[in-house]
């Protein structure tokens, strides 16, 4: 005899294809599993309060369940809510004068002599009033959500001293009281080196070590940006080290424009995420897998700042390394924050296939922030964090490029977007 | 003393900044001109009927103007409609698995080879019944009216039979009639060589050319795919040779993949436009000045199929050829429709500034349609097709990329999105 299922707070039906994202909640997908979107078609999703009760096929559901309310997906693409691990969202102010000189030639030098540039941000942030930020950010996250971003990492980084970088963060923390997205905090301190200390970068690494107590009550994570021309791999292990003591997570900035090695630091930290990788040298690759941190790939820079070479993405599946996508959303080197748009650069410049990048842009993300519990994937017990799409197929959320699919987003078992 | 406006039907009131694009409607932006967007900061429009009754200064609109209604633009940016003067909207299926082995690596002849490519689409076409045909075209331009299309260009050419030519055409017809766009159709029987003619190709040109005089009640304009695999230059002479003889004004599709010396064609015929121009020889631009033809580019085209080298648009434009930008929105080579991604292209990948950009797919694209007496610039007694965006500066459209800046289209004085 069929058993009754429970009766649903809220069931999704009439789903062309479900992309359950299941089976690695535990551990993230890699290589083949990457390719696997768990796909259930003509499926029905069950809601109870914030959470998700039931995943199954419409005839089971015809049998067996009920619901106080239906909400008809209209037989297209529901997919679990899109997490991007890495973005820069609270800032003031936009660069886009910079970008058409950049695209016409000019060298990030003269730029930089120009006054623009990453201390260009900085100024306008530091500038801004909290309320000001506050109230940027949000409609930043409201516009996120309406792109089907459910869960968002943000960084400080435009403070660059403990005032402003304080002043972040907390908007980050009321960011997560109000707005409907789950929100992670960073602290990206060692961001840039500030004009202050344009000569004395080892001084203002004193500075952010200083920095670490207070930013440890508003950040979960701590990031370096280990590059040429901002802090080098020593004085990253340093913060790091003391971040660690701490009881901060880590995550870095490795490999964007050179390799300064960083991914050596990730092994030695046990670093979540090890982002950009555009140009590591294939000997860190087994680091990378020892380090069991996730490559959270950035394809929105490649693109915008016209990188000739794509990352090592395929040599990095294929050893295993589990990869994810995020938006790096920020005014000097992406301007997007569209993580469909992220999954389509990632088809269209990494060889990624529509799956892989599915996979990458929700559960391997979700691992990316050590979430995986909860979100990035539909199955029982995670939070109801799910996208209604305008589309037929899940292959087309690529190959439709430039344009919004989502229909509705639904986050914790509410609609949030319609 | 100063004299009182007429009072408005509708003002559009509080923008930041008025792109006009201003004193085109007679010949063309060329070379400089391409570069001035016609700018009023803290500008109103005035809005009369259905037409566009005035365009000044907010302090002038205080002390003279008044309006039945008022919509505040917000301190943003207002433009006019966006024109996409080369489309291929009216088209069953879809084809995102052929992109993806595309991706992959796949050539163009193992995608035919298992039944892909543009015959599948035209399959797909001929078996849909013409209400199925026009219920997805409209909700493909409803959606294109959302991303700030008010002037599209439509192209039959996934019939190759007259019926299903016919079909097409009067699809186009309905859409002309039964959505807020204005919709301008194009015959393009001469698209490519149907199974039936595949090793016969002369045998379908009479057949297009037989369909000419019936197409003629449908279409003001005739082109031709003049291109290695579909139709060589002898052939586009057929066709073209009849088609102004009937009164088509000429397209053509110039360039894509090879050059197969349509730009001559264009000069002999007075092509209104010559689209593509990705591949055309140096000593061809000549002819293209000579022409009078505006250069359609498709940035789309060679974004989404990884083309190595851009077209010649410096060389173009230093020449004093008119350029346009395009969507060529099609399932095979381009299956986005947002004119701000293709703005965002032609600055990344074209090297064009934001304001070569926005004149190429505003008054530029409305000449290559033969409309920019109608459409295309924010000038008195012009259609109030307009755009209310939610950016502060227009070189914020290609920066913030991937998502869609329109917060209000206006066509023909009315809201029709928002």
């Amino acid at each position: 005899m069929l058993e009754q299922l429970p009766t649903f707070d809220l069931a999704i039906i009439h789903c062309g294809e479900v992309l359950t994202l299941s089976g690695a909640s535990e551990c993230p997908k890699r290589r083949a599993e990457l390719a696997d979107v768990g796909l259930i078609r003509d499926g029905v999703i069950g809601i109870s309060g914030e959470k998700i009760a039931w995943v199954g096929s419409e005839t089971s559901y015809r049998q067996l369940g009920r619901a106080k309310r239906e909400i008809d997906a209209g037989g297209k693409v529901v997919m679990p809510g899109l997490v991007d691990s890495h973005t820069h969202a609270v800032f003031a102010g936009s660069r886009e004068g910079e970008w058409e000189e950049k695209m016409r030639g000019a060298s990030y030098l003269e730029i930089l002599k120009k006054g623009g540039g990453i201390l260009r941000t900085v100024d306008a942030t530091r500038e801004a009033s909290p309320e000001d930020l506050l109230n940027l950010a949000k409609e930043t996250l409201k516009k996120m959500l309406s792109y089907g971003t459910t869960t968002v990492e943000i960084k400080s980084g435009y403070g660059l001293d403990l005032k402003n970088e304080l002043k972040i963060l907390n908007v980050i923390q009321r960011l997560k009281d109000e707005t409907p997205l789950d929100v992670v905090a960073t602290f990206l301190g060692a961001h840039a080196i500030p004009k202050e200390y344009l000569n004395n970068s080892d001084s203002y690494i004193d500075l952010v070590i200083g920095m670490l107590p207070e930013a440890k009550d508003h950040a979960q994570f701590c990031d370096v940006f280990c590059e040429e021309g901002a802090f080098s791999a020593s004085q990253t292990r340093r913060v790091l080290e003391q971040a660690v003591k701490l009881g901060f997570q880590v995550k870095l900035h490795a490999g964007e424009f050179s390799d300064q090695g960083a991914v050596r630091l990730a092994a030695e930290f046990a670093a979540v995420s090890v982002d950009h990788l555009d140009v590591i040298h294939e000997c860190e690759i087994p680091l990378l897998i020892e380090s069991g941190a996730v490559g959270v790939l950035l394809p929105g820079v490649s693109h915008f700042l016209r990188m000739k070479e794509p990352p090592p993405v395929r040599a990095l599946i294929e050893v295993g390394v589990p990869v994810a996508l995020a938006s790096d959303f920020n005014p000097g080197s992406c301007p997007s924050f569209s993580m469909q748009e992220m999954i389509h650069l990632a088809v269209r410049n990494f060889n990624l296939s529509a799956s892989e990048a599915i996979s990458a842009a929700t559960i391997n993300a979700a691992h990316g922030l050590g979430m995986a519990s909860s979100v990035g994937s539909l199955e029982v017990g995670k939070q109801a964090d799910l996208l209604l799409l305008d589309i037929d197929h899940y292959e087309q959320l690529p190959y439709y490029f430039g344009m919004n699919h989502v229909d509705k987003v639904i986050k914790n078992g509410k609609i949030v977007y319609s």
